[in-house]
């Protein structure tokens, strides 16, 4: 049988200024445990911003996001600029403010950010192929804005599923390790850390998400 | 009952330069998954180089090993300065080369190597007490340097087995996710990366390491 292949989407390394660590880790396990693979992806452009991960201070430097993003893909990674849709049979998409900061500009203008023109490609496509699209944490909020009205959830928090709606989408509530699933559009996602979470929560979220997402494609 | 605490600690955040972050994360999810908490620490030193994690080359700039560890931790993060072993019940030590390029000198003088002080000091001091320590992945190779004679694996690779027994140390060898216990030195090891493994294998590694440690404190 042919082993599915997940193209995943980092934006950085570290929470508060690229990819969140554990839920992109836990979301390559996830994919591992499953019984698929993975090709990582990250746009080959500068960070926003470098933070301090202790005292969440603007640090003086420049970083890669693709660059970054390789210390969590051990260097399995390719520029997402080289993604075609038809080398994958899903994309997944982990949070962390890298989602809001490089992949999108909405930790700055909410509903009416910007979506770095690469990502939009890859959803779209993926999308339009009807290959099922996963997204963890904040990264919902990237395929309301390019996708606009499927189902989707940010956890519980009420600002963020306001400007979900804003962006055309429905919220569907969710807790620590839950998901919410669009069979229509093939669309899952789960609120990790948008929720206090455990780590192994986290990785419940994203072992259901994974799951859900293999499930999509039968 | 009282919730056991582990003390993790890190060495940056990049398997070529720091903590191996699948390691590193699972590590910590073992320990959230098997009921317990965790306080991460790492060296407040310079890192000994940056490494771009696709090509491996040199990069021209400094980082703290503390700072980026954070990235890993959340946050949740002290200076090893700090440490003391009464606030812990138990020692874990994920791998990557940061174990053996900033905790120690492994990487460039192999068995004739030094360890970062407050590591020593941390080592010494747990193992002093009877509280389980655990090493991945190369990190075994500073539990032989400080301890000498103790059972630990590093898999399968024997450059490095030959290496552990300069140092005092009794190699025994184990394949993906399987551990080697020392009962009487209470150390608890797992070869992770030092293997060619899927991110699953290294999840069994770490959980099977945290219960074995778990079952030690008993």
């Amino acid at each position: 049988m042919h082993k599915k292949n997940f193209a995943v989407i980092l934006s950085g390394c570290g929470h508060q200024d690229g990819a969140e660590i554990h839920e992109a880790t836990l979301a390559l396990w996830a994919i591992h445990k499953n019984g698929a693979d993975f090709q990582c992806y990250a746009p080959d452009i500068k960070q926003h911003h470098v933070l301090n991960h202790i005292t969440g201070q603007e640090m003086n430097e420049q970083r890669n996001v693709l660059i970054e993003s390789a210390r969590i893909a051990r260097g399995k990674i390719a520029s997402l600029a080289t993604f075609v849709p038809e080398s994958a049979d899903a994309l997944v998409i982990p949070g962390g403010f890298g989602a809001a900061k490089n992949l999108s500009s909405y930790a700055f203008d909410g509903p009416k950010c910007m979506v770095n023109s690469d990502v939009a490609r890859a959803i779209k496509a993926m999308h339009a192929a009807g290959k099922p699209i996963g997204a963890l944490c904040i990264a919902p909020v990237i395929l309301a804005k390019v996708l606009g009205n499927v189902i989707l959830t940010i956890g519980q928090d009420p600002a963020t599923a306001d400007n979900l709606a804003a962006m055309g989408a429905r919220h569907q509530p969710a807790m620590q390790g839950e998901i919410a699933i669009d069979r229509e559009n093939r669309i899952v996602s789960t609120p990790c850390y948008m929720l206090n979470s455990r780590i192994d929560q986290i990785a419940d979220g994203a072992d259901n998400l994974i799951r859900a997402m293999l499930d999509l494609m039968n």
